[in-house]
């Protein structure tokens, strides 16, 4: 079996060095040097990786997708800017939020410019038949928007069930990873079915992955995961382990997860009581089952792919999101 | 001649009516109840008329360019609802700025899922050879946001030049009128040149318009405008009439334009002082010249249209311009 991780860092590091000198000497500097800012700060190009994987599941290669990769991930972080804002976050991938190092305008019109350059970029590896990979690319951004718009919505609704909760985390996150092997999938040449095919492993890795993020913020661990841990009950986020264990709890531990809805979070030190209550009731199990449900589900969708190299690919990246503790 | 007034209101009817019910019951209602409440409170649609015109002038119709029409105003109305957050506006064409009436997160996301439903419409008109369509689209999107940008920067910067001031409204207004243009021309199946010419028109039409603009805060008919006269020297705003006053003025007159560049602004009932300086200098003259200049150049760029009907409306259409008081 080929060493794929060795092939993945080898792939990302290339991305890398194509971010790190995207917007270097654009001007004006106060657009472009938030946009270099923020594309520049890492991350785990995975949407970019999934793109590429997926030309390769059809027989094609990375080399035909370089610049659709580029643009999902300056779509992604699209999305971080103007998220980092509407969530009042300071901090993103360690480093201070766009927001915050410049200001509100700047941040707003780094996010919009980087729609703009993601087409730009995806227009490069599209030369025929380009509708109906911009068709699916603009689609994913209206179902990234809407996914945020039910996100800004739970915050005030009370009962938020775990069904709203996957809507939401459907459109917000995994129609993105979806749009992402779609377009991988079309560009390197793949037929209708396969197409479909890879759609499906991506929007259901995207559903593991997102169960996971919630999942890692309380359980994960604090070095790999690059912050504080159970920030998300800090804020009162409507998370899987909290709708789980709302689903399950009953009288005064109920009482206790209520009193955090109602108040829109806990204070830090509240964390490790509440902690106990989520161990109890066994939602992380829950939620590790729910993750290992939506890899299957994405495993199986691509049994189509019979070639052993992007096969065990594709098996690598799913079981590297599974494991993964980042 | 024909009735082109009587033309383009029909026109300007027909898309309304589509705007009016463009996302009227889309969900989630959070999402697209702001974005209906910006599309259906009308506007002057100049833009998608650009695009119309532009295909009418190269021979093809408005059939052929509907959808892109509307696409360049879901895209101008993306720019308003940001730039209100930037600018702080809370008045729209004589209606609550959406980040006031709903809040900042919504009219963010209003603003980008605009940005895709643009696309989402243009598509629809570009079946083939659409490479080229987008890209002009694109690149109109970068050049908004690298003048809003400008525009930003300018607020700040002491000594702003005229030169300075078109680079900036020829970015932030006139590209996209050049690029409504391109469009139209290029899907009403214009030749290379005669596409290059109507983004010249556009371009030159778009300068006009900016500086007509800035004359209409002061010089305008505050009913027919909209809104109350010297809401740009209120603002401190870096317009043609404050730089070319700036230019001419000597004395004591010079010293109290640097006061209102030194306090950002004056306030209300300093603006009959500052409008006798800018009628003493002559700088309203200076604007109108500029206007009637730059309309001049459209027109002329359009000469190779021989067709009466186009070429009546072109003609017609820069006037209209011209001539507004709205």
């Amino acid at each position: 079996m080929k060493n794929y991780q060795k092939i993945y860092d080898s792939e990302i590091n290339k991305l890398n060095k194509r971010f790190n000198k995207l917007f270097g000497n654009k001007k004006p500097e106060s657009l472009y040097g938030p946009s270099q800012y923020i594309i520049g700060s890492g991350g785990k190009r995975l949407r970019p990786f999934s793109v590429m994987v997926s030309a390769l599941a059809v027989g094609g290669n990375f080399r035909n997708v370089y610049n659709a990769a580029v643009a999902v991930e300056l779509l992604h972080n699209f999305t971080l800017v103007h998220d980092d804002i509407m969530d009042h976050a300071d901090k993103r991938r360690g480093k201070t939020t766009v927001h915050i190092k410049y200001d509100l305008p700047t941040a707003i019109l780094t996010g919009d410019n980087l729609i703009a350059y993601a087409y730009k970029s995806l227009l490069k590896d599209c030369k025929n038949d380009c509708e109906k990979v911009f068709e699916k690319f603009t689609q994913g951004i209206i179902e990234v928007c809407e996914g945020q718009s039910l996100d800004e919505l739970y915050e005030e609704k009370q009962d938020v069930s775990i069904a709203d909760y996957k809507k939401m985390i459907r459109k917000k996150t995994a129609s993105l990873i979806s749009m992402c092997c779609s377009i991988g999938a079309r560009l390197g040449g793949g037929k209708e079915n396969e197409i479909k095919a890879l759609e499906k492993y991506g929007m259901n890795l995207g559903m593991a992955f997102q169960i996971q993020d919630d999942y890692l913020d309380l359980f994960g661990d604090e070095k790999k995961f690059g912050k504080a841990l159970g920030g998300d009950l800090i804020e009162g986020k409507k998370t899987y382990l909290l709708l789980r264990a709302l689903e399950k709890a009953r009288g005064n531990e109920k009482k206790k997860l209520l009193k955090l809805l109602r108040n829109k979070g806990i204070s830090k030190n509240e964390i490790s009581s509440y902690k106990k209550i989520f161990i109890k009731l066994n939602v992380a199990s829950d939620a590790r089952k729910e993750i290992e449900r939506y890899t299957n589900l994405a495993l199986k969708s691509v049994d189509f792919v019979k070639n052993p190299y992007p096969k065990e690919f594709l098996l690598w990246f799913a079981n590297f999101l599974l494991k993964r503790n980042f």
